[in-house]
């Protein structure tokens, strides 16, 4: 199988506000050609490091981008890396300059000298045009395959792979097509999943599968397969995927990158019902979860957010005596502010949340951590709530609240007949 | 001058959605040591390529960090990748079996066969212990440094890197003292910043200066001075932030790295008074922000979510002459939502959000982005509103939203007198 790595050029990369999106762009581009980016580097504008980087690519990978480094200035050394690196002569290309100068004359702008570095070509290369820049690339035949030099700029480097990198790469590739399928999970660990996984997605090696934990209580599971069209490709991976769901069950709620907001505002919608929230440790968290994604105002009505106890007594009813007798984290505080939030705003279904989200307030008997999640449906039975103990810092234990909440309510929703 | 080298490791990272993010991290807090980061290598979950792209880098660079693949699936290789390049045994450690026995016993979680591989120490590393996780890190000698091995989940590789990893490197650079202070702005962009900063600080090298966007609405200005002893470099940081908060005003509302809701609370607290928040299109965004910190309940009583107009009139007592002349998105609806959440919940302030968040429901007078604020002091004036006009997409316009009318809380908090 033919792969790819990406240099990207630049010593701004190395600081701590930058990162390296061109590769998101290429590595998408070349996932569709069937062709993985097996590395990627980031490097500063130093020559030797760069010409000892390119050298080691171009052994090690056919297909080797750098992007950055094309442009007039003394830090632009991408080409002369390039030439020290496979140990090949520069040129100047008169024809470059000349197009150089013509595209200064266009625009009533002065050619530096320095521009004139842009116009040196690798022994053997190919320009790359670029119609929105003064930094041409260039395509360069290795060993292995090829060297291809892109420049930096977002807008430029997109219109150069586009236009001139994918046509020569189609025209070296066996035709394999690649598809990709994300399994979400919710409420098990990366080991648990795992476990329970692995006997399914080891008996094959294509697709190939990987587990990654995206967020507390949130698991994927990466399932990507090549096959010569783009339909054998996404049978194999929804076969997979459709053995692994029968395994992990209702753990799974989104096979195409939904967020547990998205699933649960696609029930509600369907059923054209309603929801409202009641929230405590997690401050808005749920209702910010919830209004995320646009459109939102077809189910979510709004909430209540009960930090303080005279809020949760005078605003969802949540009656003194639960508050004295069972505390303010409890289950049945949590099913009142539940039916309380639903009552007052009128929804269909209402979701609470009450817990210990630390580091202070822990007990013996609700350590922090403790969180009950309250759901009620006003057309279905009376309120129920569920307790969780989740680990990890405020930040966490508040998120984990979020995550496991929304999922009580999917389950409710999932559980409850439509109307 | 000692260098560093970041390797993250995950197959994650070369697909076409996800970035290293944690290397702006590593890189910031390297970058305040003076260790500047001169390499980063995103790899995949293979164990040869890890080993062998881990030996280069421990023999280019005195200080190497690898990021993930520290769990405890078939894919989490760096372990054993380590002990492939430096060329170490790996011993089952039986105190972090022992640990780890614990903390699921703790968690009344069963632990799988999986978990022991994360009890696999190379020979002669010291383990850097995981408050927040399962798995920890590693700090192993080398001829040139040492090979530092952290978790990829960025809570967990955040707080072993400030309370395991900065104490030990400190311990190892030359002895110069280095002081950063940190400016924090809000409401002015980069580039006013710096054109308002840059008279003064381009008159110094050191301290050095460096202007970061950390967030919408969000700008941070790093003063970084290094001396003999720490005092020294104390007072050469303080010296230019004096002389930056003066030229930026009120723009300025941290010297130390306190997050915008945290200097409104330690306001409220001062002055024993409470908050109330009525949110629309943030849905619970400036709640979870005030709630944030632990201790907010000394201030913050709670407040309501009225993402639809009938919660904002019957919660919130917007009257419908209001919601039908001027709209929900207006001064008028924004001073009253403020107004009734305060008196309904009955806190000295009301604090309200009111916009178009987007991507649809714009129009000519209103377009997206328009949010209106509402802010009131019951014991104070009648409530007022100010307009703002946000760029950026939905999530943008919510995060500038929050921000903006967490300052114009802040600011009408230092204009009125205390009581």
């Amino acid at each position: 199988m033919m792969q790819a790595e990406i240099i990207a050029v630049g010593s701004e990369l190395l600081g701590p506000s930058r990162l390296d999106t061109n590769s998101l762009f290429l590595t998408r581009e070349l996932q569709r050609l069937g062709v993985p980016v097996i590395r990627k580097t980031i490097l500063p504008d130093q020559r030797e490091v760069l010409a000892a980087a390119i050298a080691d690519a171009c052994r090690r990978t056919p297909l080797v981008f750098t992007t950055g480094g094309l442009g007039p200035t003394e830090d632009d050394l991408t080409v002369t890396a390039a030439a020290q690196a496979l140990g090949l002569a520069l040129r100047q290309d008169a024809a470059a300059v000349r197009r150089l100068r013509r595209r200064f004359r266009n625009r009533h702008a002065r050619m530096s000298r320095n521009n004139l570095q842009q116009t040196m070509r690798l022994a053997d290369a190919q320009w790359l045009p670029n119609p929105v820049g003064s930094a041409m690339g260039q395509w360069c035949a290795t060993p292995r395959g090829a060297l291809v030099l892109l420049p930096g700029p977002p807008v430029e480097l997109h219109r150069m792979f586009l236009e001139q990198v994918l046509p020569r790469l189609k025209d070296k590739l066996p035709r394999a097509a690649i598809h990709t399928r994300v399994l979400s999970l919710v409420g098990l660990d990366e080991s648990r999943v795992d476990s329970l996984a692995a006997p399914l997605y080891r008996r094959v090696s294509n697709p190939a599968t990987s587990i990654l934990a995206t967020a507390p209580q949130q698991v994927e599971l990466h399932l990507t397969a090549s096959a010569r069209t783009p339909g054998g490709a996404r049978i194999r991976t929804d076969r997979l995927a459709r053995q692994l769901t029968r395994r992990l069950g209702t753990a799974v709620f989104s096979q195409d990158r939904q967020s547990l907001a998205e699933i649960v505002g696609h029930l509600l919608r369907q059923r054209r019902e309603t929801l409202a929230v009641a929230e405590s440790c997690t401050g808005g968290l749920l209702g910010a979860a919830l209004t995320e994604t646009a459109g939102a105002s077809d189910y979510f009505l709004g909430g209540v957010l009960a930090y303080a106890n005279a809020v949760k007594a005078n605003q969802l009813g949540v009656s003194a005596v639960t508050l004295r007798r069972y505390g303010a984290v409890s289950a049945a505080t949590a099913r009142e502010m539940a039916a309380g939030v639903s009552r007052r705003l009128g929804a269909d279904w209402g979701v609470a949340i009450t817990g210990i989200a630390g580091p202070a307030g822990g007990s013996r008997t609700k350590p922090v951590g403790t969180v009950f999640v309250g759901i009620v449906n006003r057309a279905g039975a009376p309120a129920h709530s569920v307790r969780f103990h989740f680990s990890g810092d405020r930040d966490r234990i508040r998120r984990s609240s979020v995550l496991r909440a929304l999922n009580e309510l999917r389950l409710a929703l999932l559980a409850s007949p439509r109307r």
